[in-house]
């Protein structure tokens, strides 16, 4: 499974590139760099092309992050990204809201960057078992850190765990699969090459290869 | 000092009780239910009457971190609130760019809700060593935890400490003064009221009285 980070400002671009991708991906991945920019309807045009995922990485108190995932949903997205680390009632208060609209829940366990070790690695294991006690749809673990990935899996039993920080920012496509992803977020290596069709079916090609080999 | 926490969703509705309480408050935070509802754009309206803290509680990695914090600098907001727990690279982008604007960074220790005790109070106490070391503006704190604000307060040195979580989310305004707080954000108490204005009022001379004894 390939999740393009649609990480581009532009709006137009971002369909653009959205339509050259589209049947190489299987969702769409949107940040709050791309909706402050281009409005809260680009999530809504993404999603008449893919699933979009809203990756605005809640952490607030339950109520604000109610409402947040509540404009998410309501605008077309399919699933919202929420940081298990603003605890168990903000997670209940985004799954309560994503129930509703038959959305997804994701929890971030580390970030791929170098601070994902500092705090949130100390909490992360803790945030797999809430995930799986509270049976959303699934996880963010770090590509950068394949052992962590494999960790994560084992523990996250059958919640799907989606790993971004591969190629510019360093991980292994192959590796990650290996340590038991089930999915991969690509940005930047798709949206800024001058064919993202092209690159995403050869990445695409790539993970499938892989996914028949080690699952 | 008393914030303003505009967590309204209709954007002439916020400009409305900007206007009414601009005269009793120091800043105006604004949170992604009204900026997603309202668009980007209410930034600069609303900093146009008082000093806008975007409240983001950006925690993302670090290059997306940074674009965050551009698109809120640059459509006016004053400050940023990040959370600290997504590590000291990420801070220390999105300090970079406020800088550049010279606006100001605020990191989270805690959220004021109950689940901001379960991973984030296990971490809160070096992100504040952390918020020091880098010198950030300041630290948002839980008003509804008054012990944890007097230890984050002492253990923040010269920082600005400001508390959400009074009032309607339980706190005691008293209390969170007494225990060292420099600001106090208010939301629903004062835009629920009928009228805002005269209740900002009276909050911001409660704020000066207290101050005053325990500063």
């Amino acid at each position: 499974m390939l999740i393009l980070a649609l990480d581009v400002t532009d709006g137009e671009r971002a369909v653009k590139i959205a339509k050259e991708t589209s049947e190489h991906i299987s969702a769409i991945k949107v940040n709050y760099p791309l909706v402050l920019s281009a409005g809260i309807e680009i999530v809504k045009k993404l999603s008449d092309l893919k699933p979009v995922i809203a990756d605005f990485k809640i952490a607030d108190i339950p109520y604000t992050s109610s409402l947040i995932a509540e404009i998410a949903f309501t605008h077309g997205a399919r699933g919202v990204i929420v940081h298990g680390l603003a605890g168990s009632d903000t997670v209940k208060a985004v799954k309560e809201v994503a129930d509703r609209y038959r959305g997804d829940v994701y929890l971030v366990t580390e970030l791929s960057s170098k601070g994902g070790e500092e705090f949130m690695r100390d909490c992360s294991d803790r945030i797999v078992e809430m995930a799986v006690e509270m049976n959303v749809a699934g996880l963010i673990a770090p590509a950068t850190r394949p052992e962590r990935v494999a960790e994560i899996k084992k523990a996250a039993k059958r919640l799907r765990v989606i790993c971004p920080g591969v190629l510019t920012q360093g991980g292994s496509i192959e590796d990650v699969l290996k340590a038991g992803a089930d999915g991969i977020i690509v940005g930047r290596a798709i949206y800024n090459s001058p064919t993202p069709g092209e690159e995403a079916m050869r990445i695409n090609e790539l993970i499938t290869s892989f996914l028949k080999k080690y699952k």
